[in-house]
């Protein structure tokens, strides 16, 4: 880490640093010098230290129509980073504070942030922007002027980046970044999804839709509530090893169980159903599936995949009135600036199994390798070291 | 009463005994003499004292195709009566016990009965009869030897009716029957709604769609935890007035509001969305608005009602991402026997309100008028009079 980048000597100034700019959908990343603004009031910018691909990233990367598929754009939304600067009015955070940027915004004072039954902000998502939340700007230009947009408020696989203080969360200086960088987005909204949202309890019965590393933390989550019996469902079989660790029990394939449906499979797995589905894909098709997969009387579909094609999710009321639950969440129903930190200290008190979804990891010039990796569903996490 | 019908004199002997017959679907009910059997295993005669018309009852008697839209039939479902005999294994009420027959099996044993968390029976629900639920045959036949059917394991439409020990709660002798009818079905819907599926707390906003006497027994749940905002939403403005009696504290008509839709209105009222909304009506075009009605955050729609067209209720997975919830129950999500008795304790502390629901009162012989009242709106609950 060059140490004068983070000194005062920056502040107030435009960066330049390297970037990964995608400029059309679907194309390679290409790093590229670019220039980053100084962050404006209630901004702090950042420098990353390492960050990391999720599915999520590679969805809107290879969406090309609609109002958010724009480019030239900056993805990457998993991050660790430290403090470069900060912008009028931020307190929050200070120059060299090891800090997560995350997609969701976490205001503290909204009627939501009071609240402890929500994580939905409500200052910053009453519009969804493009580029930075309060203005709509970008704080990203190329060297020929051209506006960089930003993606999901983080921007990642920049190495200077600019992020609202709603989206930034300080994190104990003790934890490794890496394993911090995993809290950043999917394996939060794993464990929350487990712990906070479907409440998942001692001797349940859980089936997970879909083993990525979101799917793992669920189970990772459910293992260490107590859940007797966890059943995974993937249609790659080289998942079920890995997924072992994390705790899955059962292991369902649904190209190799011939006519009958996932859910009766799971239904006979389970004396009638599962007390808790979960959903880690974001097909409606299997949206439904996990439903017809839960118990009568209590059982919970948790959604937590996005369905980025808009097909609905139909549900027979008959099915709905003899007690089952459909609900979804964001970041697993987990309030960033106070649950990260928590999971940080259950991380540090070896209370949490980080390690083990760190599959892979690349310098930043090798940034299209993770891609790679992912799209051929060899790695859970692979870590994008910016210094390398 | 006739008490040498109740005594060991009839027991184990046919009672020929009056009933009000539907033999065609819509037609108007007759009364004719019937014989009903004495009960079998686990299975309790009962002298019906009073029962009352509720929606469920109109909408299988207008129902004419489908498996379950079997005729002749004796309906009824709400109703309070004294047990005339018992057969074989029934040790938990006896001759002259005070008893309200439930549709909502209770079996105590199995794994739902014994959780908090469910109230949906899983011995007797596995296969859904039309008639007795143990072996599936009718204790009722006309006097020609024709079988007559049973309706939702009570039909109480009949001086005597013969129901499975699973759906027989007994209850204080000290409580007026025309009060403990009322629980027997959707009073202790709403009410359970309120307290059990929903949760309902001090301060929250509640929305209900659907003002007939369930969604009122909502609002009465949602006054007495306590919640700052009830709206009723209903075409018929004459419900409006019956409605504050019961909380309901915000008025809304579809028909007078324009182009906007009710849950724009609703968002509105209540600064982003109620905190509860409750579909009492059994329309899955009603259950979307109540879900779009709700709040993102911590948002919760309850559905009550049955929707009999098979038309599925279609949920955008983005619009549940941020949140919200969707839960279905029937009876409330109450036990029947360890809730009924607790309820008709609140009614003797005069901690709820049951004597407003009962707006009409009539005799067997002019069941049909009950009906026409709740036809045409008129009614909440007609009380039907066996003796006069």
């Amino acid at each position: 880490m060059e140490i004068g980048r983070t000194s005062s000597e920056t502040a107030g100034k435009v960066i330049r640093c390297k970037a990964a700019i995608c400029r059309n959908p679907g194309d390679p990343l290409v790093i590229e010098e670019i220039q980053v603004d100084p962050p404006k009031a209630w901004e702090v910018r950042i420098k990353i230290i390492c960050t990391s691909l999720c599915h999520t990233d590679v969805t809107f990367w290879k969406l090309n129509t609609g109002p958010i598929a724009v480019f030239p754009r900056i993805f990457g939304h998993e991050a660790v980073g430290v403090v470069e600067s900060v912008g009028k009015h931020v307190e929050e955070v200070e120059e060299g504070d090891k800090v997560v940027p995350v997609f969701l915004p976490n205001c503290k004072e909204c009627r939501d942030c009071q609240s402890t039954k929500s994580n939905a902000c409500s200052v910053f998502n009453k519009k969804l922007a493009i580029d930075m939340p309060r203005d709509g700007t970008s704080r990203f230009r190329d060297m020929n002027g051209e506006v960089l947009h930003h993606f999901l408020y983080v921007s990642s696989f920049s190495e200077f980046t600019v992020v609202d203080v709603a989206h930034v969360v300080r994190i104990s200086p003790q934890v490794p970044v890496d394993k911090a960088c995993l809290l950043s987005c999917g394996i939060s909204t794993g464990i929350g999804a487990a712990w906070k949202v479907a409440e998942v309890e001692e001797g349940s019965t859980v089936a997970i839709f879909g083993l990525g590393s979101v799917g793992l933390a669920v189970a990772e989550g459910a293992k260490l509530r107590g859940a007797s019996k966890i059943i995974g469902i993937d249609l790659n079989p080289e998942k079920f090893e890995i997924a072992k660790e994390f705790g899955v029990t059962d292991f369902v394939n649904p190209a190799t169980i011939g006519e009958k449906p996932v859910s009766e499979t799971i239904r006979d797995l389970t004396d009638g159903g599962a007390d808790y589905c979960f959903e880690c894909i974001g097909l409606a098709s299997l949206m439904q599936e996990a439903f017809n997969s839960c118990r009568e009387g209590w059982g919970k579909t948790v959604i937590l995949g996005v369905e980025m094609l808009g097909t609905p999710l139909t549900l027979k009321s008959f099915d709905i009135l003899r007690g089952r639950t459909v609900t979804g969440s964001l970041f697993g129903g987990l309030k960033p600036k106070t649950d990260i930190p928590l999971l940080v200290t259950k991380y540090l008190n070896k209370e949490l199994n980080l390690d083990s979804f760190i599959s892979h990891k690349v310098s930043f010039k090798e940034i299209n390798k993770a891609f790679d990796l992912l799209l051929q569903g060899k790695s859970l996490r692979c870590i994008i070291w910016m210094d390398e």
